[in-house]
């Protein structure tokens, strides 16, 4: 019996060159004021972007503003704040544009704007609407232009916010839902490769967890192996750093395919332990949760459930697999960890009941720290 | 470079056994008055549909009315009847438990209900919205739960009608689409065969036609492949007649699945060219398209468009494709045609250009009628 399974993906995608260029009247639909997110440039390649949606706008003489705000990782106070302006210049709809910082943030703001004089924290983390209901609770209509490729933010229902009152990440109540999503692979063309690689490794974990995640479905598995396919033709041209053309392209649609497919099911084992690696290190999420899946996916002590991926993916094996991640991650991140963490880390990570519910198979803190060791070996001080 | 596309697939679909019984906050979540459109019943088998629709809106005490006066090929004035009775009893939603005519009616209600007093022709095919737009003209929500597979109305953008004026069917105007979908196998599970070869035969038909279509694009195209693999496990016991509890499973969710692909590039000669077969022979939708596909594959002068799609259905040869839908296909019609009525035909069908157009190679009037000729050699009297 194929098992029961909820799916759905209501985020239509604008896939090519030009893109947003081509479909101003995607905007004009949603009135004739906009408001353009997006966060200070950390490189130029984003100013083509931002260049292009001002075109969009300008072309169908669309009235707006344009906030570049956005933090990393953004607070709800960063989030708050920029609702501010936003209510001021009071748009018809919001333009993201950026990576997965600034696309969380704008539709966060969506969601706080009817919310005057209310407190940010009760909106956003009191009642839990959820996970996958069909409440779109963005006010206003939230269009998203990626300049990252990875976070798969364009098309999952959530956003992660900061709290500063307990400095941890978390993920908003609402159901949060961009109007569309315009993918465009021109936007990631002159990224640096540290964030193509941690790009790329995001969406990878993203795809691979939720393949495995005890509550994945014949559907979304289906679609998650449409991103296994399309990294398995760039991989090799990621990891010699010689990506061109098509490859840009194929990477960002693996990250937006991905993107379906993880907001089905969620993630599972990777995900939850890479956070004290962000956390206390600084390691960029992608990244961190690519540490962990070469020895995640050796974990297995059922390898029929992981060779079919590792071979979708383009490997022959587990083993080359591991080989190829861990070249990436070494590669981009340079860090310290003290035996003492990793053993602090892994009895915390082991107490999480609901992140090991979602692994197939029984695990225990012993294997987990296994898994935390091995991964982080040639990190420990 | 990967073609530039649009996809966009809004409807939530939620499969499995009892998932209508399972998840009656859904239908709770739209409202406490609910008003339930289906047909006649031509079998037993929709009772239980029926049956566990009503009771999961006794379980969440909603009220209800049920209508069961949808024809088959539902005629603008039968959607406009019903509408009336819907106007009565101003229900918060529709739920369509039927065939793809139920499901169409069902939309077309909900669309013409604010509309009391106009011309329901000028509502459905006055202003052309165009297929694919983000706007969802349904004025209340419809939940589509069918009891056939094949036509994947249930997430599909519009309604197709009979128009008693010109005697024609027409797609509205309108992007409609449901609510939410509820994929139950088991309501196909009592269909007869003949039922069930015509189910399969369009969703095949949709899967295939737009893969090759002109407008197709990589995302739909691994939408289809999806569909294809699913026909490949359950084709033989279909052919046997030997369908059990998986097969329905894999056959309500190809359905479902051709119908997410091609509703974002269309179909392309066989549907067009089954029109007369329907309308001046009585050969059921999915039948008529099914008799031209193993000539119209032949008809590719490339072979490698098609030859990939074989093999995803599970068959060696184009050849041992065309025999398989022949097989299929004879033993479910029986009409006699002239060979007047075939050159006819050809003549009509190769003056629509826009039809021509979405046919990835040059295609002329000898090629249609040889189509014609080859696919209907049986039938000639």
């Amino acid at each position: 019996m194929i098992k029961q399974f909820r799916f759905g993906s209501p985020v239509p995608i604008y896939f090519g060159e030009n893109c947003v260029k081509n479909n101003g009247g995607v905007f004009k639909g949603s009135g004739n004021k906009g408001f353009i997110i997006t966060s200070k440039f950390i490189a130029g390649y984003k100013n083509l972007a931002l260049a292009e949606t001002e075109e969009a706008l300008k072309s169908e003489n669309i009235e707006y503003a344009v906030n570049d705000e956005v933090i990393e990782n953004p607070t709800v106070e960063n989030v708050a704040h920029i609702t501010e302006a936003v209510r001021k210049f009071n748009p018809d709809f919001i333009v993201a544009v950026g990576g997965g910082s600034v696309i969380d943030a704008a539709k966060a703001v969506s969601c706080l704007l009817p919310h005057e004089g209310e407190d940010p924290y009760k909106v956003f983390f009191g009642e839990w609407v959820s996970y996958g209901s069909t409440k779109n609770e963005c006010s206003i209509p939230v269009f998203s232009i990626p300049t990252t490729a990875g976070t798969g933010a364009e098309v999952t229902g959530n956003a992660v916010l900061t709290r500063a009152d307990t400095d941890t990440k978390l993920t908003t109540a609402q159901f949060l839902v961009s109007e569309a999503a315009f993918l465009d692979a021109r936007y990631i063309k002159e990224s640096p490769y540290f964030l193509l690689d941690t790009g790329a490794m995001d969406a990878l974990a993203h795809g691979m967890e939720t393949y495995v995640n005890v509550k994945s479905s014949y559907l979304n598995r289906a679609v998650a192996e449409i991103g296994f396919k399309l990294f398995s033709e760039f991989k090799d041209k990621l990891l010699n750093k010689t990506m061109d053309g098509e490859d840009y392209e194929r990477m960002m649609l693996a990250s937006t395919v991905q993107g379906m497919a993880f907001m089905q099911a969620g993630t599972t084992l990777p995900h939850g332990m890479s956070y004290p690696l962000s956390h206390h290190k600084g390691v960029n999420h992608g990244l961190g949760c690519a540490i962990f899946l070469g020895e995640y996916i050796r974990s297995f002590k059922d390898r029929s459930i992981v060779q079919p991926i590792v071979e979708m993916c383009g490997f022959r094996t587990v083993e080359e697999f591991a080989e190829y991640v861990k070249t990436i991650t070494n590669r981009d991140v340079n860090i310290e960890v003290s035996e003492k963490e990793l053993s602090d880390w892994a009895d915390e990570f082991a107490s999480l009941d609901f992140r090991l519910a979602r692994h197939p198979e029984p695990i225990n803190r012993d294997e987990i720290y296994r898994i935390y060791r091995d991964s982080l070996a040639d990190y420990i001080k």
